[in-house]
């Protein structure tokens, strides 16, 4: 079968032999994938992974034993495989398991594929309402929505988010639902002009922003914008980081303290909620596609995705 | 009066006005008064602070207008006088107030003096059972209070604080409270005695201690301290920060996000709660007491306070 992937260079084959699910896992023929930033990092050496790329995909079941209803079902997944038997599993702590694969990131290999296999406990079929456009988004959209699981955010919360790049305009179409005092902070006029469309406030000038911010979502990974949350968050507010960060950072730890602010790491979410943001059309994000390849032109892609300013990238294996 | 003041320099003075309260302020005779490692650091330029250090004391109302049932009363008191008209002070945030003066460290004369001022809502009676050398330590084993204020601990949590120094002792007593599976990590045998006899577990080797602790509380303030914290917190456990760090730390954020940590900044904390484990005998303070002296040997005393493995060092007015 045809895959991208790391081996250890950067390649497109047609000679990937098609896998074999081991039990309790399924076989999934892939339609669709989005490139993210995460794949760009793999790329560049991150993880050290080797293997076919790509997380962010839709799906057909073509084999998942013992589970026959499965079979024909358009499915997304959770990225993380895990172990379900050592303690951090045991505590409910799937996404944490010391053991997981990941799927194209960590000893699995991925999405950017005609097929990949997953654990049946990671696959969730989708309802007809949603394309599968707009099922490439799922995975990091569950990620948005994982900051709702990790703290409260109220309508009288003044929030801040800073970072316009995709996880940055999905974290904001999120967080808009809780009827927050929401203003994303981004570099890009017509990115930040997609969420002024959805009556989200925008600013490109950090100093418009008036310290003593309740919640600010760091989502640039930089340590620019890991500075500026930390200029703007009020004592006792709490900093949510979205985004990985590269290598050691340097950082004011005294100011934490003094504050008393509490910094929230967040990572993977919770599917069943961005399924249903989806179906009910609170969110939008077809708009954030910029271009479409087949998994033949999937080089090109790739390079498309690296350029600076775009959105996401789609790969189509049909 | 007497006064050990930083104008600029270190200096033991007998010419230092006698305050006179402002409106809304106690005029207080200092009995004793402890030093701190906050003391240390504004000796070497911390904050910029001028005037009369010292922040841990007790002593007796002299003055306190409209509230004369206070005078003779023997008190503790609250170090940031807050201005309670603020945005801030109005959420009820009164020690983060961005105009708050704290006394003996930003813009108000402290406790190593023969008479300080403070706010009467600043001010705790004290109950006959404190001593005044226990009464000295109320200010930093309310610090430690602070974090059952900020988190939850239930006695199926393991729980390590690294750093045996005055705030980590007074944290090992305040958490052993909780029943939770409590491990200290120090580095001076005596110093980790005094917890051992009060059936607290200690370690002076990390190797010892299995990484995938649920609740890390960092008391060195040391880039070291936080490195090793980071190592041993689990997915998903929190990371309270008790001290303050010199300067910029680098950092690994990256970990923080993956393993979505929660880190907490842990500052001043509840008066009532600290006044009622001394009352109660639920933590022991007078084995921290290392040396005393009479104001009038201020100097000397600092100078012990600053030798290595010191713990607590009062001086005394009467």
């Amino acid at each position: 079968m045809r895959a991208i992937q790391l081996a250890p260079a950067l390649q497109f084959t047609t000679k990937c032999p098609k896998p074999t699910p081991p039990a309790g896992e399924a076989l999934v023929r892939v339609h669709q994938a989005g490139i993210c930033a995460t794949d760009l990092q793999l790329i560049k050496g991150y993880m050290e992974f080797q293997g076919n790329l790509g997380h962010e995909f839709v799906g057909t079941v073509e084999e998942a034993e013992g589970n026959d209803h499965l079979k024909g079902k358009r499915v997304v997944g959770e990225i993380n495989a895990a172990c379900r038997s050592c303690p951090t599993c045991k505590a409910g702590r799937l996404t944490h398991c010391p053991n997981r694969t990941t799927l194209g990131i960590d000893r699995r290999d991925g999405a950017f594929a005609d097929y990949l296999c997953l654990p049946i406990a990671n696959l969730y079929s989708l309802p007809e309402e949603i394309s599968n456009d707009q099922a490439v988004f799922i995975e990091p959209l569950a990620a948005a929505c994982r900051i709702l699981e990790q703290i409260s955010i109220v309508p009288s919360d003044r929030v801040i988010i800073i970072g316009d790049g995709r996880l940055g305009l999905l974290c904001a179409q999120v967080l808009h639902t809780t009827n927050c005092k929401l203003t994303v902070l981004g570099r890009h006029e017509e990115k930040l002009n997609l969420l002024r469309q959805q009556g989200i406030e925008t600013t490109m000038q950090p100093e418009e922003v008036t310290p003593g911010v309740d919640i600010v979502i760091e989502a640039t990974g930089s340590p620019d914008g890991l500075k500026l949350a930390n200029q703007l968050i009020r004592p006792q507010g709490t900093l949510v980081l979205k985004s990985t960060y590269h290598g050691q950072t340097t950082f004011d730890f005294t100011s934490l303290v003094v504050n008393e602010v509490n910094l929230v790491g967040s990572r993977c979410g919770p599917f069943p909620k961005a399924i249903e943001l989806l179906k009910r059309t609170r969110v939008s994000v077809e708009p954030l596609i910029h271009a479409r390849y087949s998994l033949d032109e999937g080089m090109k892609a790739i390079q498309h995705a690296e350029a600076r300013g775009t959105l996401k990238v789609l790969l189509t294996m049909d």
